[in-house]
């Protein structure tokens, strides 16, 4: 079998073609909202500590609040009381006395350092009773500063905690809120308009006729938008009919990312790239030489939208979003493309050849090995027009000559599905 | 300096507590929900196609439905109509005819094969005008089958197409469809009940007294939840008071998760382990040599509830998480708990020892090194009473022996953070 590839792109080239016109584009407006409203958010401004973290001395250990010029070995305190987390002790620590101390509560007047409850032992029973004042031994020197967290030593008021650019996961809340955020200030969602083509589709939940196929594709699409911070405009199936679908074109030309599916091969009923090309769509590239997934196109809109027409098959659709959605996606939320590939790592079962010499991304699982290693083998699947063969796996395995076989212990550079990692 | 850790427990010991009680409860119910609601579940019931897949034989090629018999090299053969997709052809194929037809579209009767548009020559100019019947010529012989997909290649009735105990994505949520399925019969999502412990929080968005800080590890924690396929119920602050946490821990109870936040240690305050035991909680373990994370407790409630106390810093919660909370509500998910350590991968930088032999969990980063292998660093922290350190980490990197430095270059167990990978 021979191919005329002669006029189609290589992936690097369509690549750069899709991150050249995402670069250009203006970054989305930044919007402040409520941090438990912010997860999942790409972050338009970095968030500052307001104030000293900690924000007083802090004790670190449960213990005795002293003053270390006191605490020498065998040295005997008494206990004047007591210092709770929550609230600053209205007594301090004088010469020669210490006050209980919890863990997280701030330093008393005085007190320089803290000796943890398991390094004294107690002089008179039980610390807390209505005994007569209680006191404690020191059984070691304890220096300044011992157990004690002293205020900003952590953070200064107006430091970066969370910098811009980031995605606000559990950690990054975490930090936003010990630095005293309320609200954080992140990109909005750039919408993605989907539409799938094709009189072959129905929807998920209808009865199929004979002759028909269930739309799978633009449903897992509007997911793999949501999941990388996208929202997702879904118009549905669009029949194989000129007027119709360049009304369905129109709608989703107001917004800034669009994804057809289906109707960009050369049947007669596919019908995409023109009606595309008449809305004012210029087509950067049409044909890829990768597999599968050649017929896939990029084009700016009138208004510098970023058009993107993929095969309708499942497994062509994830190729070509992986490859050259996600990163326009990445970079409308604030975020650096991910690279191509994210990982090179060892494959652990050989790949074969196919006929095509045209790249292949197929599918595959990136798992531990046996020292723990990550490691990289194909699922069996069947072709482009295989709809299953993508729930067995977790990756994508680049191959770089479809028609040259991988040796098992060969270094392939895998793309994870699903996942930011 | 000295520790006596002989009563605690080694972070192997302590997973397996945990993963035996788990491993011992009821899987939750599962419950048919519609596909559009099913994302991020995890199956409790295989997805099955609904009909052979594809449900009929299907051209893959846009081109001519032939017979093979009639198919040699040089034939010349009438096209006399076309087959869209999404409909049967009203007419079959006879010998020495051909059909137009589409990708995506079923083989009309008498035709067992596709001649690609692109391996034919005209013989009369156009072939959907209105013109005298269009004529093509073969360029190559095509055998039978060819650019075919026959009904049912794919998968068969009944076949499943997507394991039970899959988490549903986007690529699973594309299979079923493809399947024919409508709803998805998935796991109920466990109740994670949540409380923060401690006079010293104040709730993100409310004014923070003297010797307050934000209580950043709860909300942080929700999320993780959240992630991971549980339903949080975030119980909010709790005071350090007997009645108070009493209370709250009742009603905690209520849910087959417990995550207690602060309270685990030994200071006057630290009233979790006693108020929970005093539930019915028959504490398993309190703590394990591991750092941060040390005072980490595990219990039972009456009523078979897995209860964690954690300690209340954002560093030692994630750590404590990922060892003892995620492993169980993997299991309460119907799901494998991931293996500890996910990844082992080549250390980039050195790893500094500290005095303490205990095993550390490191804030780290997993990245691709210069060949694209994943490799891993530590981040700068300001050790367990640090909030921020983990902001600027996506993995935690994990020192056998803390007291033990490790060299770049050498192996080093991984967990990422925030993700499934």
């Amino acid at each position: 079998m021979t191919r005329n590839d002669s006029r189609l792109l290589s992936v690097e080239e369509a690549r750069d073609a899709v991150l050249r016109e995402a670069a250009a584009r203006a970054r989305p407006a930044g919007r402040s909202v409520p941090l438990a409203q912010a997860t999942g958010r790409v972050l338009a401004q970095p968030v500052r500590a307001a104030d000293d973290y900690p924000p007083f001395d802090r004790a670190v250990m449960d213990g005795f609040a002293v003053r270390a010029a006191d605490a020498a070995a065998g040295v005997e305190l008494p206990v004047i009381g007591e210092v709770h987390a929550g609230r600053p002790s209205g007594r301090g620590v004088g010469p020669g006395e210490c006050l209980r101390i919890n863990t997280g509560a701030p330093m008393p007047n005085g007190a320089d350092a803290v000796v943890p409850v398991e390094r004294v032992a107690f002089t008179t029973e039980g610390t807390n009773g209505p005994a007569a004042q209680p006191r404690i031994r020191l059984t070691d020197a304890v220096p300044a500063g011992r157990h004690v967290a002293p205020r900003g030593s952590i953070a200064r008021a107006g430091d970066v905690v969370v910098p811009d650019g980031a995605r606000i996961d559990a950690a990054a809340l975490a930090a936003a809120i010990a630095a005293g955020a309320a609200e954080a200030v992140v990109f909005e969602r750039p919408a993605v308009a989907i539409l799938s083509t094709g009189d072959e589709l129905v929807s998920v939940g209808r009865p199929a006729s004979p002759g028909q196929i269930y739309d799978a594709t633009g449903p897992a699409v509007a997911e793999l938008v949501r999941a990388l911070g996208g929202e997702p405009a879904a118009l549905g199936i669009i029949a194989d009919d000129p007027a119709v679908l360049r009304r369905a074109v129109d709608d989703a030309l107001r917004r800034p990312i669009v994804v057809a599916l289906g109707g960009m091969s050369r049947g007669t009923r596919d019908l995409v790239p023109e009606t595309f090309a008449a809305a004012g769509v210029n087509w950067r590239f049409r044909g890829v030489a990768v597999r599968p997934g050649r017929p896939v196109g990029f084009g700016v809109g009138p208004g510098g939208q970023l058009v993107f027409g993929l095969p309708g098959n499942p497994a062509s659709t994830f190729v070509c979003f992986e490859l050259f959605v996600r990163p326009a996606i990445e970079a409308l939320t604030g975020r650096d493309p991910s690279p191509l590939p994210r990982w090179v790592v060892r494959l652990a079962e050989p790949l074969e050849a196919a006929r095509d010499p045209r790249p292949a991304f197929l599918p595959g699982r990136l798992s531990a090995g046996p020292e723990g290693a990550p490691e990289a083998r194909p699922v069996p699947w069947g072709g482009s027009g295989d709809p299953f063969c993508l729930a067995r796996a977790n990756a994508l395995l680049w191959q770089r000559r479809g028609d040259a076989p991988m040796d098992a212990g060969q270094p392939v550079g895998v793309i994870p599905l699903g996942g930011e990692t």
